[in-house]
């Protein structure tokens, strides 16, 4: 039943510190921060620069929230092709976004250059939980926005879940935290 | 300290459901039910339609899940300019995205036109959580996914958060499911 | 050779009418305008209905430059889809953009809803040139901007070009201005 | 006069270059090919990379010609920003897009890192027009595609038209091949 499983995002832990980060002016809560940090540069495993474009900045001369999930898409998309063998108009089995989340903590705006880091939160049967960090000016510590979503992978004709091969789970493994 | 009570985004609750709607084979668990479920289009409050484009489609041939967070991002403000007299680049109130989410259940593909719902989940002092179903092939009775995001209005200037004035919390609670 | 005839695109007539337009304060030249203006909604024979979104304003609040190519991308696809047959993710034949252009004469802002309108100016043996022309608070009898692009058709698999069928020839025929 | 004398795009001079190059199998034209190719690396002189992104693939697989514009838009700015002391939310003088063109000679697809090169070809009193090479598989020295557009600068507030100052024109005359 693994593949059922899917756990609360991580998201849900960070709301209020969200709120503190992106406002300062937000007076602290008495949470205990004992979880880990999924801002930390240090958690994650790959990573992958990327040019800010004009457009992606809004009205309000930041970049727009949806910017960021094509952040995401890609540097996921880029470790399949690169280590996972994902060939995007052949391969048998693609991964459909099920779920997606992203919490912004502090503006980005073009035309900065952004760094993205990726580490795999949860590997189940056939579906993966990504976890990525948006990093501005580099080299930063902490993340601008956190985010990322949940693959399941299926059969590229019947759009049938199909489990997860043993080489493509070793490299999910590799840029996780979970113990093997 | 209302602000600061951001709660369980509603997405974490829907994660198997949104697993056996997107994949029928997957078999049901026996999760009860009891929550209202946030695809019903009998929930949403304020409706808007959109053409997708041929962009909107990735190399699958589905919208991409980037594209569902524009039309969130299109349907709220939208309201906040229709009935709550945002003027983007004027207002001294402008709302920030701080957190954002969304589920997937079925794919919607160009050329399609898809209708998206809006309603108003929680009214902080100075958020609001806004909850939206996009869907397709108008009229369906389930959305095709739900996303969301929590908008903290700030000073354009200084970008510290403000209180949400008396004219908007009215209008905000008119397309919400709160008591008031 | 019909298919390397390629014609100076229409915009190269209208340049200093952009200027006129957009720019009311620059005086007018002396031009002759005997050609026929691409702008008037009387010469575009298919039309359709686009929303603006959020994230098409940029900085400045405009509709950025390169949303307008996304809207004539859509109208000409929806018309091959709907008139020709075509079937994004089957076809044997498929539409390759080798030139693309587009003249700017008053801003559109989300959320206006634009209408799109299009004709075709020159049928090849393998290619086809459409003009779209961008209309804002329709009915408008002038479009804001005039853009459009040729299409090389060519195999899906080995990418060369090859001829347009007597159906497809019909359909584009029947919203141009070509004599037949 | 120089601002309305908008010179015909040099699109128009490519065009059956284009198909030559794009799609090889088309027999060659005797047209002298005297004008300089702006396909050239070495006629740029300011350059930029950029990583492509998932979106910026279509559903066949190439990068979709308005990608092109956004890195088109994002290199000019990057200049203006960087060498004309643009400042896109308070600059009294700001660029509007008046016209628009691209010729893609070869497809380029995510997740290619693609470079972009700059320079100007014309300076009016209150506009200039830009080309912009597109090269993939850096270093290239034909572009896979040029495109560029005419920026008309006028003042924030109204809108008119406005003489681009001497530090601008110099800024603009380093990165073009006109004698002065």
């Amino acid at each position: 039943m693994e593949t059922l499983s899917f756990r609360i995002p991580f998201g849900t832990l960070l709301s209020c510190r969200i709120a503190r980060a992106y406002y300062p002016l937000l007076k602290r809560q008495k949470s205990s921060t004992t979880k880990s940090d999924f801002r930390d540069r240090s958690l994650h495993k790959y990573f992958f620069d990327f040019q800010t474009r004009w457009r992606d900045n809004d009205i309000y001369g930041h970049v727009n929230n949806v910017v960021y999930g094509e952040w995401v898409d890609s540097i996921v998309n880029k470790y399949l092709i690169e280590k996972c063998s994902l060939e995007p108009l052949k391969s048998p089995l693609i991964g459909f976004v099920v779920s997606s989340h992203c919490n912004y903590y502090s503006p980005v705006s073009y035309p900065s250059k952004i760094e993205a880091g990726l580490f795999v939160k949860r590997i189940g049967k056939s579906s993966v939980d990504y976890c990525v960090g948006i990093f501005d000016n580099c080299p930063s510590e902490k993340a601008s926005a956190v985010g990322g979503f949940t693959h399941v992978f299926v059969d590229r004709i019947n759009h049938r879940p199909q489990p997860i091969d043993d080489e493509m789970k070793k490299q999910f493994l590799s840029i996780s935290h979970i113990n093997h």
